[in-house]
């Protein structure tokens, strides 16, 4: 068992995700077609360097290591600050870039708060941040900052074994693909 | 799942440890003494540049980051070249500069082979080789050079998790503990 | 004498640098100005990896470990492609956000050419470029790409000791100062 | 010039070295004979952490980058603790799977101090400690512990250009070729 066992015991279900722009993916996907899957949700700014020197590659990482039958990447472009800068457009070409090939839901402003509103909705500290969300759609861990591989990865481990015995495997196939940019 | 589904499934059960002098324990132990946890048995040599560089950090870091109570790090001192300075003496400087504290079982040597003989016994390549043993007593993965922190993270994590279902947990009060040096 | 002697031989003075604005200085820079001072140029861009992993550190290191009185390093933000979102206002932010506070030339765009001016007066190859000029003016190294610390230190720890032995260190008083944004 | 000018106008000249043997070279060197070279003298223990991960690595780095014929890398085998293990064979299956093979002192013991006497006549603090000698012969910089490779080579690069300056280039081809193991 990871070291914080009594996390893995939230069973808080995961707010739905609100989404203005997608890209990587051919339509919009939403997280409860990604059910009876692991989804390691990575919310982001393409202009934060904690995101661009840990949290991104470690993503990439995670796409690159593990089934995407079983586990799927969901990037999440949460913009905070300097919004006239970290457009669509800016983001496309920053995800180009640095080969970003996961779809990446661009979150969406709020009229009424500074904060984009799937980060409101999961309670997010800053960018970046991972969020870990079972086969059956609970958020499992929620790790604001650096994250270390080891501990990360059994957290997925667990996941993917609980996965396999609660007999949700069976489901992918009807999901629908990542697409590689 | 892990990347290589079809190693998890192998149910070779783990040979005995053949050794000739324990370090950092106060008694010798067995793979039976451990049964009920995940064993994470690390085969190096103090002279081995990716041993020190990689494997043995890496097993630290295991050792840090799992309840001990649940996981358990054996060192294995495998030694196969160099016998005369590799001796018991220079492993235990070896060690104590290294703040190395888990339990270091020093491999037996063998009469008529170059190799030791746990080495032998898990048909080992060479160092470092990091051996994932399950709680049940199996050999589940088995790992010679580098492996990424993710990968052997998820593979303890899924060990982990089908522990805690087998009910094997409730062993763990009478096994003995590790020493810190 | 680092590897390469035979680079260290070029007298080739540098061009002037073509500057359409700037950023963390108070007043426009010219090479002129700084004469006296060994000068590195780093020619990168926002959104490339390799200069944000690799480049843009490298230059931050070299203005922590140097006096400033001595050595200047002088930002170029050299665009060739995704012109439409790396603008000075998207560069400003990244600049924030880095924490970058030496003086950042944007090089000046080109009617009928795809690269900026400087970059062509230069010949520069592409992004990072580190450029390496005496306190007399001239081009004594041009590194496209990843260069090694060690040897990077070699050849501006060269370029100080003839700028000292050559007498224009009584120069530096006269000179700017640079501003820390 | 580099961060420290005053360490630099250092004049002490470089002690002997006090040596029982040597690796790597066919025959004794004395500091005398690496007179108009700079030299790097690297003090380490092959049962040090800090000199195995980050001093050898580095003063091997230093060996490849510089010419031999104008830069000569020493080791100096500082033996203070762990006597009865740190021998001379064991030091030589060190160098072998490290694969060092710049000449190496075996630093003197004392008959009357816990330090080896080459130490003690440069007060050497600890382990791993970075000697840069001049051309002619004097200790200019002395680091105790880790110093980065972008100080470490201005400070190189400084006394290269010195070195050049003096004439004392000439000198080279009659000094002794390092040996490769």
């Amino acid at each position: 068992m990871p070291a914080k066992p009594s996390a893995l015991a939230s069973q808080r279900f995961a707010p739905p995700l609100f989404v203005s722009q997608w890209l990587n993916t051919p339509a919009p996907l939403t997280l409860e077609q990604l059910r009876g899957r692991v989804v390691v949700l990575h919310a982001f700014q393409m202009l934060c360097p904690g995101c661009v020197s840990h949290g991104l590659p470690q993503a990439m990482e995670i796409q690159r290591a593990f089934d995407p039958r079983t586990l799927a990447v969901v990037g999440l472009h949460s913009v905070f600050e300097h919004h006239d800068v970290m457009t669509f457009a800016a983001l496309r070409a920053f995800a180009h870039e640095y080969r970003l090939s996961f779809p990446i839901a661009v979150d969406e402003s709020s009229d009424d708060h500074p904060l984009p509103r799937t980060m409101q909705a999961y309670a997010m500290q800053g960018t970046p941040t991972l969020v870990l969300i079972d086969a059956l759609g609970r958020i499992r861990e929620q790790h604001f900052g650096t994250v270390a591989d080891l501990l990360l990865g059994a957290e997925i481990g667990q996941l993917l074994a609980e996965r396999g015995q609660t007999g949700t495997a069976g489901l992918s196939p009807h999901l629908p693909e990542e697409k590689s940019a």
